[in-house]
């Protein structure tokens, strides 16, 4: 059987390949859509396939077991969601991976010492209902339940009406002791979402920290009115105020070192002959400096403050999340570099993942395969097939450590 | 029968308030849709209440008929479609009022000389295939079909489907003599959309012009990738050259004493952690001087490119209508003058309307009804309902005069 693992990859990876796919080659898999429903069932399927149990946890987060549940099982996987016409890779990856170096340990006769848990976290991306890792924040109790059943999408639709139509009783939402009781170890293999390994020329990273990161929502409120009969000086245009304020974003991150976004936007009529009565839009800042990313936000609220006074629009400004600076556990990442090799890349990001969020709660590391563009977000996201195999092999190598040593 | 044609209009008013309303107040009735279709049926049932026989044009047109259809007929009318969340009066104000004249006369007992219809123009507004005034434009010529059926809206669907699924046939768009031949004169009613009236004190105007008015879209084309990963030097953030256009508008239009606006955007992905790979955005500019208008937005065109080659981003803009100074004609605003009386207001406006479409092909006027506010496509949008009577008024008065004398 030897390389069915790699064979079994590539099958799993092009099974996935039509699931959400856009004409431009992109990606939507929002949290509890059909899509995300057809990836589930995927996911279900390929559990069964290895016989491996499936537990669907309180909040909706998929396990396929190999082995019997307990403490201080190994787990690693990821998510299946993503962005808006995002990349194949960012999620996907760590998931199919998972399954994949399973094959490989019983292709190489491994028989574990402690359960191994394949893990599909909900909604990681955000996408949908604007807040990221719901599903392993409400599992780690770091969101309330009530504050995940008050998300609404775009459509007004909320978590709980959306939960029940794909079939998920949201009625125990929240942090669950008996799933972290299990977990020993979490590893997450993830793409790279930068470009440290080409130019370290290495496939695999192992990651040391996420830069903290959260999102702002800025509404602008002004006046909605006909383009075409109201002056000037009548108007208070709220598009006005978040152009200075995405300009001012942009400057301010410049100066402090950090990085700002303005990716999102929703305007209100959104006609081309109205002026739009409000505009929303939600701000992404990030840095290594906690301080430094805050204090951005403050000098940005407060342009859109002076700039809205002489436009006659209010702005209020709503943190949606804030996740703050996450050091990876130092014994994961020291037996990470043990099995991978002195010479393997430590590397920080300023991408959030699951894993971040459950580095509060167990001991948790991750893994990065190498990105040729550093592109992420976007259709052009890519890796390598033989990096995404080496990746098979490093997450194997880490998962044969953990597994065939009693449980340290 | 004592003042039922008021009571006819008050009917009418409330029959139409709860089609395409949303939960803000506004109206959303775009073209093709079921709310249009709805709308069609209401103007079908009002002509068959009043016995008036209705045609559909080549081009979707509806036309009810007061007397055999013919060369000199007496058209009044309007649009029922609205903007995203517009106002209740853009548009049904001028076909409710043009029902309720017919009342009128026919209480007065005038036995009309020429035939009188009731037109309602289709997607006047454009708001669901960018394109004002559809139905005008094709039936007059202005528009060829071949460009019309390339129309599509947001969600890729063309004007040819759309229309399919409504029900009309979209073989024969295009410039329509028949219904050319049969206008003497084109009379349009429509809300204010600016506050001339009340400023002036006068509940009715007469149109004199319509302000030269396009509309542009900006492409802005950066790179989409990770808002936490990528350095603010690796990006091509297409948001930024939007931002900065948007500033520029205002600021050329300011110096030109003319009025721009952006009030559509479509944003690529969209998500809050996605550098946009891509931005559109609608430039609407207007203004008294025609070479004033153009040359802003020549301006506006320069400045995206400067900026868009700082920020790495390409700019493309494409003109998506125009239409230069419309003044309505001389014999008939002189005839608006007789009937209403000389001290009625004349103005001129920086709204288009099917009118301004009909009247490079046939005589053609406007009245208007005095606006408060001033606020136009927004549920604020609103007319007292004395005001509105006295439309009725104003415009059964016009047709009176025109239907007692033989055609002149």
């Amino acid at each position: 059987m030897t390389a069915s693992h790699t064979a079994e990859f590539d099958r799993m990876w092009a099974d996935l390949e039509g699931v959400g796919r856009d004409p431009r080659g992109g990606y939507s898999r929002f949290a509890w859509t059909r899509e995300d429903h057809t990836l589930r069932e995927w996911f279900t399927g390929e559990a069964a396939r290895r016989s491996m149990e499936v537990d669907i946890d309180r909040n909706g987060n998929l396990w396929a077991w190999w082995g019997t549940p307990g403490p201080g099982s190994f787990v690693t996987g990821s998510h299946l969601d993503s962005v808006p016409g995002g990349g194949a890779y960012d999620g996907p990856l760590g998931v199919i991976t998972a399954f994949a170096a399973v094959d490989k340990l019983r292709a190489d006769g491994i028989t574990p010492q402690r359960a191994v848990a394949v893990a599909c976290f909900g909604d990681e991306e955000g996408a949908r209902f604007g807040l990221a890792c719901v599903g392993s924040r409400l599992a780690a109790g770091l969101l309330d339940a009530k504050k995940a059943k008050a998300l609404k999408d775009s459509d007004g639709i909320g978590v709980v009406e959306a939960m029940r139509s794909a079939g998920h009783d949201p009625a125990h939402l929240g942090r669950d002791d008996e799933v972290l009781s299990r977990i020993g170890v979490y590893v997450e293999l993830h793409v790279e979402q930068g470009r440290n390994l080409v130019d370290q020329g290495h496939a695999i990273a192992i990651g040391s920290s996420i830069w903290p990161h959260g999102r702002w929502r800025f509404d602008f409120h002004g006046a909605g009115n006909h383009a075409g009969t109201t002056r000037l000086e009548d108007r208070r245009d709220p598009m006005l105020t978040y152009a200075e304020t995405v300009l001012s974003a942009r400057k301010r991150a410049r100066l402090a070192g950090t990085v700002t976004t303005f990716g999102r936007v929703s305007v209100t009529p959104n006609g081309t002959n109205a002026i739009p009565s409000e505009v929303t839009a939600w701000l992404d800042s990030r840095g290594a400096d906690e301080a430094e990313v805050l204090r951005v936000v403050d000098e940005i609220e407060t342009r859109a403050h002076e700039r809205g006074s002489r436009d006659d629009v209010t702005v209020s400004v709503t943190r949606e999340s804030y996740t703050g600076k996450v050091e990876f556990d130092a014994g994961v990442q020291q037996r990470l570099r043990s099995v991978l090799g002195a010479d393997t890349p430590v590397i920080g990001t300023g991408a959030g993942h699951d894993a971040g969020i459950l580095s509060s709660v167990v001991p948790t590391g991750m893994l990065y395969v190498r990105n040729p563009t550093g592109i992420s977000h976007d259709p052009a996201e890519f890796a390598e097939r033989d990096d995404c195999h080496a990746g098979i092999d490093a997450l194997a190598a880490v998962m044969t450590d953990y597994v065939t040593q009693a449980q340290s």
